[in-house]
């Protein structure tokens, strides 16, 4: 969907019980809000409720720096809603790191400079100078912070003095080969996206493709998750597969596999930067 | 989605404007009706708009025989839609065609004797006598009309009028392998589900497994759509495909195909019975 | 590719060496057999080759009687090869053992009855009496052995006779919801066939679906594997996946998953049928 | 499949006899010749052979120079064969053509950085200006031919002395939106790949996505193929599709359709540089 019109994107939660559409589409159309997309969700196990609404800033009378107000106290206090607005002319800042692999880094600059993504990248760290001049030519910042396990912790906080400095909205780990402390995760709560080249929960941890290979499997997948503390454990957003044959070798797993980590990582960070994802008890709801 | 009380489910569009969404769940909320499910769409392209909700009938304030009445007067005429109201308990009557193939029969008859679909199918009707016993077994009347050129419109007449007296909805082609006429069709405007084993629109017309052999695709597909009088040119439900390869003869084409329809073709059923699909201008809005 | 004559179907494997190919289809060629099929494979790491020719018998300058005599004397021998030797009119027989669920039996009784599959199922075991009319009326004899945890090694006796006395090849286990003990299994090596509804290595074991729904992954599987005496652990012969979303119940996930497995199993059992297996370290070879 | 040692690669078609593998894998084992590949095909339809064999070089009795001399005389004039060997560390030339979509060249500039694909890309040819720093940096030489309806034959000759320049063995069109003159593909037969945005045969010609779009498909296509005289009807290398819903926008369909360009290319250039693919009667034998 496309709409040249400036929007605000309400992500909504709350327990299930009867009348909550009526009361948000209330709130808008009684001011004069437009929406464009709305999409809910009911969890008829857990009986919880999940609300993606999409409407014009323009005619909609109240003013943006008073939506937020106006929202919680007439729609979801009374609710008792987790809930959060973004508005879709606010770009959200996007910092990559990468490490050797550049497959992931080459999809995301492609849609970055064909203006596919209205996102912000103006940051890439690596642990190494490899991709430096690609990441240059694309007006992007590249910032080296090679890591030893002496020196984890101080480089860490190197990244999170730029992080902030950049005032960077999220993370993308597109084959960020390092893992990162509890410290950084609990900073960025789903903020942080990772690609795993795995179909998780197989094959978690280290070199998923021998693993894949040594047991035999017809698929190989690739997810891509929140990063939360546990490794490898995050509330999954998106995942593809791609089939393989006998006479697949490990190589020939990476090579297959990198095609389809690039598809699904990008993906993600669409919904991402669309506002798309809420996440509940470690799921995403994801309104694609 | 599962729930035991029975439910009602509005499937509505009309000219896009603001406040559609408000007034039918005010509407709904105001009388306790608690949405279990709702689904919009804006063709901004068209300005027009789509909608399905499902609520519990059980709480619901208007008795069954009144809400159509009052829906009519209190939503749809100032909006000027185009609606209609089913209800969860009332199960589509949905009669079966079929020829000589018969992997789309064992696939419905599957799901059926499972308790899969709750619909009830007490007819198939057959220009072969191939499937008696198969479908007599599962509790459902078989009618043999066999169809020669002279006889084709005599023996239509006479499937209409078994249409008639068994009261069917609905009318699942599976894989029958005659044409309809265009008075049959226009009897079961968007009622009647046919299955054709091709990409549409590749491959339209008899014979597409050889055309697409001859042609050399590396894929093949299935197309379930509702029959219209343009051959082959009726609003798809839902398609798939399979991967072949150059080793794969026209009989191999016909093997991995047959999979790929009855699957197809099953899914576009249970869309259909579920009231999921909305039809604007040979397009299917299918809220999945 | 389909061939009206009788074919022999060699598969074989061997230490990788120069020349194997060579001195194979040099003892076909010089006894006037035609090859119709050749597919081999090396596993470059194990430094293993395998191989599997088909042949036409019309013309052949082996009597059949002697076919294996005389390849072991002048090629198997001196290459060490472990190898077998299969006729495409030589139909394999195959048992079905079921449960309550029957997607998987309607699909393999779907394919049996079209004549899509040249075997023989003259036998279903079942530890319900469910499907016997259905089974019964496809013409196969129906064996109901219900199961207790008193019983079981009882009743697997009987199974066993059973399979002796129709003279079964191999054992599809078509959604049987019971383990079979060791002392089964090694009876038939590489000749029982099991779908499991998870997209193994994820999720072994039982309630496979509650696992995905709980993890909450977008993707589920279904794996069909040869049964070894380490439970969902056994060489992996065909996977294929569903797609699936947040809102996808349990009920969700093993309704669209149940269509997944029924192919999965199908595809596995062709493949079995066909000679086109070759088991090397828990690994299947599938020249597919 | 990876192997470090140089190979030689067949590519062989003929009517078929008994015999012809033995004697193609005899003229290799009587010469020392190592098999690390071998595939065949027998289309039945047409009695027709064809046939792929990798060998390596280290050990092989027979110089290069006169490999093919050798196998002329001693196998293929016999069989009436058409052939060709290639040798894998020879690596073929390519030129890429490109317009204003830059996806597919970010996807192959990317391989080709990565060392993932062992071709040499010395020239890109652009009728825009959009890519040369992009080109550029990777250490490609650009060259912006810019096209009008009144110098377009003279810009081809450019082109063809280009290509002749650079020694150029094959030319990517990576979403080029000119049309090649017959003289132009008649001196490049098989050899100049297109990625046509649809799935062929459906949508040939300008804007697929909106004729898909227009139609009401759920499904979308791309597919590869080598360039013929006839517009978007050559022999078919890889295609593959990607779902779409009722909410797809036409610049939804791009831009998932985009991702699935990139990949289907890429797939096909493969095929065509690891010499797997053979044309006959307009159709591709791809041995993947």
């Amino acid at each position: 969907m496309s709409n040249s019109s400036p929007t605000a994107i309400l992500l909504a939660e709350c327990s299930d019980q009867a009348g909550i559409i009526a009361k948000v589409t209330h709130f808008l159309a009684s001011n004069n809000g437009n929406i464009i997309d709305l999409e809910q969700h009911v969890d008829h196990q857990d009986k919880h409720f999940f609300m993606r609404v999409e409407w014009q800033l323009n005619g909609f009378n109240i003013e943006r720096e008073s939506i937020e107000k106006e929202f919680k106290q007439q729609v979801a206090d009374q609710l008792e809603m987790n809930w959060s607005i973004a508005y879709s002319d606010i770009k959200l800042k996007i910092a990559l790191f990468v490490s050797q692999h550049g497959h992931c880094l080459f999809d995301i600059l492609s849609r970055y400079q064909s203006g596919e993504w209205p996102v912000e990248i103006p940051l890439v760290i690596s642990n190494h100078e490899r991709y430096r001049t690609l990441v240059e030519n694309a007006g992007i910042d590249f910032q080296h912070l090679p890591i030893t396990p002496s020196n984890k912790q101080q480089q860490e906080e190197k990244q999170l003095e730029l992080l902030a400095s950049y005032q960077i909205d999220s993370v993308i780990l597109a084959r960020y080969m390092q893992i990162l402390s509890n410290n950084f995760i609990q900073n960025y709560p789903n903020q942080v996206i990772n690609i795993h080249h795995s179909f998780l929960p197989a094959f978690p941890g280290a070199k998923p493709y021998h693993s894949a290979h040594e047991r035999g499997v017809k698929i190989i997948g690739a997810t891509s998750h929140y990063v939360t503390v546990e490794l490898d454990a995050g509330p999954i957003i998106e995942q593809d597969i791609v089939h393989i044959r006998h006479n697949d070798s490990v190589e020939d797993l990476k090579r297959k596999g990198q095609d389809n980590e690039k598809i699904v990582l990008s993906r993600a960070i669409r919904h991402h930067f669309q506002h798309k994802i809420l996440v509940y008890k470690n799921r995403c709801i994801v309104f694609d």
